[in-house]
């Protein structure tokens, strides 16, 4: 398994097929992670950008305020679980970390959850009305890394691996669909 | 095939799992439609919320600012061919909504497009500068359908239909995925 880096430009293709994500931060050496659905690319060139929504109760949303830096990693089939575990509240499980193997990558200071299928590295960009009236953040995508048999020259390969490294989509209540067959209109 | 209407504040289910949508619009008589893969929940209560992303150069972009409102719809895969005729723009391809077949639903002057499997009315919420400065708009879901074969009681039902019902999940250079199988945790 290798990890590679993505082009900034084509960071986006990474988020643009609706994958359930977690969230990572760290601030003063307390690293935290969460599941996200609600996490959407917004923009890829000059300013490759994207937004998440983070709750008021959730114990990253001051990491990522006072660090002004978060990353968004892309689960795997066989992290469901892990994922659901990520979904719960640090407040009521404070030891849910224990469950993950991080890792971190040169030059940034967060924590990146080992596995996943892609990485994505952001700087906030702080929008304090977005912020305060809709749980809303945007970042600057400023780094991005995918595992090769996963994605590589800008594409996924899901019709390639095994199903276990197919991305997760949300629903509710526990309920998942991995992602399915490729069709190209090209 | 009949539509049903999905709760206000379950509508975010249909977007939680990103599908590639279509957004339709209509100002002064004109209907537009242009397909979109930057939407995504961004509350569902108190108030249910929505984000999408629409380029300064997109034709509906104006016919939202204009009227307040925009749909959603979320299209199947036997719509893939459509969905990128509706990702070029109106004013390269005039006529491209004559592919389309349009419906009204009774309360509200938006087009939407038949034999998708799910529409969500929504309401501006203006945002002046997220519009300019991120092309990002956020729209109240007003009210929501869903056909009933593939949505129902809260919950998408893709184990139970036909491929060709299966949401769209696009990524980049008329390369799209299908939802593949569930997988459920509860």
């Amino acid at each position: 398994m290798a990890i590679k880096p993505v082009p900034i430009e084509k960071a986006y293709r990474l988020l643009n097929h609706g994958p359930t994500t977690m969230i990572s931060a760290k601030h003063n050496g307390i690293e935290n992670v969460m599941s996200a659905a609600w996490v959407c690319a917004l923009d890829y060139a000059p300013q490759a950008k994207l937004t998440i929504v983070v709750d008021k109760i959730a114990y990253t949303r001051q990491l990522i305020e006072k660090s002004g830096y978060f990353a968004i990693q892309i689960p795997v089939a066989k992290q469901a679980e892990l994922v659901m575990a990520m979904g719960q509240s640090r407040k009521d499980v404070p030891h849910k970390l224990d469950r993950l193997s991080l890792f971190y990558q040169d030059g940034f200071d967060l924590p990146l959850v080992r596995d996943c299928a892609a990485w994505l590295i952001c700087k906030l960009i702080p929008e304090p009305h977005n912020q305060q009236a809709h749980d809303l953040f945007i970042g600057e995508i400023m780094a991005a890394w995918a595992d090769e048999r996963i994605f590589a020259d800008g594409h996924w390969r899901f019709d390639q691996v095994p199903d276990e490294l197919r991305t997760l989509h949300y629903v509710a209540g526990g309920q998942f669909y991995l992602i399915g067959k490729g069709i190209n209109l090209a």
